[in-house]
């Protein structure tokens, strides 16, 4: 399976042409939708599933949506190809299953900044992925998919709790929708535990940057909802949308504040991450993720100048060890991807976007 | 009192000219010399101390090699000059008074690599600072002033016991040899401990950059004979060269060591070193040091290039408190000062002198 198939890597995210997209980086929603009179995922059999791919492939071909889909037959890819489509976010854990080896007709079809899952915990994970904070305009494409679909598949649907699902958490709307955001000001000026314990007053939770049970590195969080039941999509959307709002002005007043109490703390602390991922010739990913969180706050603040949001996007996708993998082959050990990750970095950061060197005051020099 | 009337600052050596100068940074003779007849400079009365400065200033002047020495009265001038002039190792702690009160008459007559200072410790400290590891040069230079300064003077000397001075720790030769040298091969390996404790049964000691005392910062050791006693100057001088040639060797093989068991992570260190000098906003007295002894180790490896030692010398010289104080001004706190010593740095490692990015292998990229 060639996954230059995919024009854009399946990221058209990565160019920050979203709103607030420095902060920002992705939003994403997703719906869970099973095929009424199907067995539910943990009881398909090959037949069961062989048919639901079938159903599934019919209605992308014949929604206007995604006619041109890419289409991934999961189990008849290597392991290394599905883990860079999951370090992608374009498939989950769940469709790599759990163990490495994926369930028959586990499949993914992508077009652009839609995708859909087949054969995962659910028979369908419909998602969107944009740039930046764009939750109203996620879910308008991912309705107008959900509708395309819906006359084409009949769904589990219970006039009571609404659509059906493996797992009893997605049922209702089958709806989650999450923005990845980088809150470095927070975490700095420690209010982020605040902000955090506020989510759950609210429904809503955080993750890691890999989702479920993912740690939180370079101060990079998953904001999502965490229920589905009892509202409409759009009530949950909306609300999703006013916290993250309200969050990132806080993110945006810790930084003035930092800026303002102590800026060459702040000066010093952008420039010397990307110092280190200038010359470092060894980078772990959590490190790499550190000083890419770093440098990424330098940007916003406008202290480093000449690295775009486009670059630091891409860092963080490519830096992941499948990826990396892919560039220097299999088989490696930590030490050589730590070393492949420091060159893949060094590369993207070129001397030639730097002008740190060049900002020194020269007035109070002897 | 100015400075300025120094040509080269007084630091000739700065200029790495010396034999083996990446790791020997200067080599310093010094004979402790007193006038026969007249009261150790801890019973001097001001009167002693002026005529002890007269008989010392003639002699100065009737010397070929002092003939044009710059005097500096050190009561007189500013406590940041006196600063100065010890951070350039011209003049001890000793001659600026223990208590930041120097004691009348206190001077220093220096020329090129020759520096005289009066009413120290004894009533002359004759030195002379060469570039790199040139013992037989600075033996050669001191004696041919105490030569030209006997003519002049009658040193207090004992048939027996040799010159007589202030502290017996000096009676003899009245000679002390050091060597200023920088051994991170030796201290990354964990050898260093082994070679300074065989320096000891060899009557020679070690000391941090800044004599008696002072700390080991960033790998830069000062190497010394202990006695002056019942040895000829020559025989003194000849022993510390011996060993010091043997701690070269031994620092020379640790670092091939290095270099072929773990290449990438002596390369990650240099070059981490460099990124954080080239774009740290604020660097403390120590982290510079040690950035500036990984640095220094990675042109002395051949893996930085164009940073070249005199760059490195001076950045070690002009980094410390009083200099930068003479940059920006008197006052400053602690932050302000690591904020300068960061701009400092920035300004000598130019971007034009960088060439880290650029050797980047592109070989191994997709």
């Amino acid at each position: 399976m060639d996954l230059s198939m995919l024009p854009d890597g399946g990221m058209r995210w990565l160019d920050a042409s979203g709103p607030e997209s420095m902060i920002v980086l992705s939003t994403r929603v997703r719906l869970a939708r099973n095929l009424s009179g199907v067995r539910f995922s943990t009881r398909t059999t090959a037949t069961d599933r062989k048919d639901i791919l079938e159903s599934v492939a019919r209605a992308c071909h014949k929604s206007g949506q995604l006619a041109d889909a890419v289409e991934f037959d999961v189990p008849s890819m290597s392991s290394l190809d599905r883990n860079i489509l999951h370090e992608r976010h374009l498939i989950s854990r769940e469709l790599m299953g759990r163990d490495g080896r994926p369930v028959s007709s586990a499949a993914l079809f992508t077009e652009g900044e839609l995708g859909v899952m087949v054969n995962e915990e659910d028979h369908l994970r419909i998602q969107v992925l944009k740039s930046g904070f764009d939750l109203s305009g996620a879910l308008a494409s991912i309705e107008r998919l959900d509708n395309d679909f819906g006359r084409e598949l009949s769904f589990a649907f219970h006039p009571q709790f609404g659509y059906l699902t493996s797992c009893p958490t997605n049922v209702g709307t089958g709806l989650r929708a999450s923005v990845l955001i980088h809150l470095p000001g927070l975490v700095l000026t420690k209010e982020i535990s605040k902000v955090l314990q506020g989510l759950a007053q609210v429904g809503l939770t955080f993750r890691g940057l890999y989702g479920e049970g993912s740690e939180v590195v370079g101060n990079f969080f998953q904001l999502s909802n965490q229920t589905t039941l009892g509202k409409s999509e759009g009530e949950l959307v909306d609300q999703l949308g006013k916290v993250v709002r309200q969050v990132v002005e806080y993110e945006v007043e810790a930084r003035a504040v930092l800026e303002r109490d102590a800026p060459v703390v702040m000066a010093d602390k952008v420039w010397r991450a990307y110092g280190l991922l200038r010359y470092a010739r060894n980078l772990s990913f959590e490190e790499a993720m550190n000083l890419l969180s770093g440098v990424r706050l330098g940007v916003g603040l406008g202290t480093i100048k000449d690295v775009d949001a486009y670059t630091l996007n891409k860092l963080l996708v490519y830096t992941q060890p499948g990826h990396l993998e892919d560039i220097i082959g299999l088989g490696v050990d930590e030490a050589e991807l730590n070393e492949a990750r420091a060159e893949y970095v060094r590369s993207l950061l070129q001397p030639g976007l730097d002008d740190g060197g060049d900002q020194t005051e020269k007035s109070s020099e002897s």
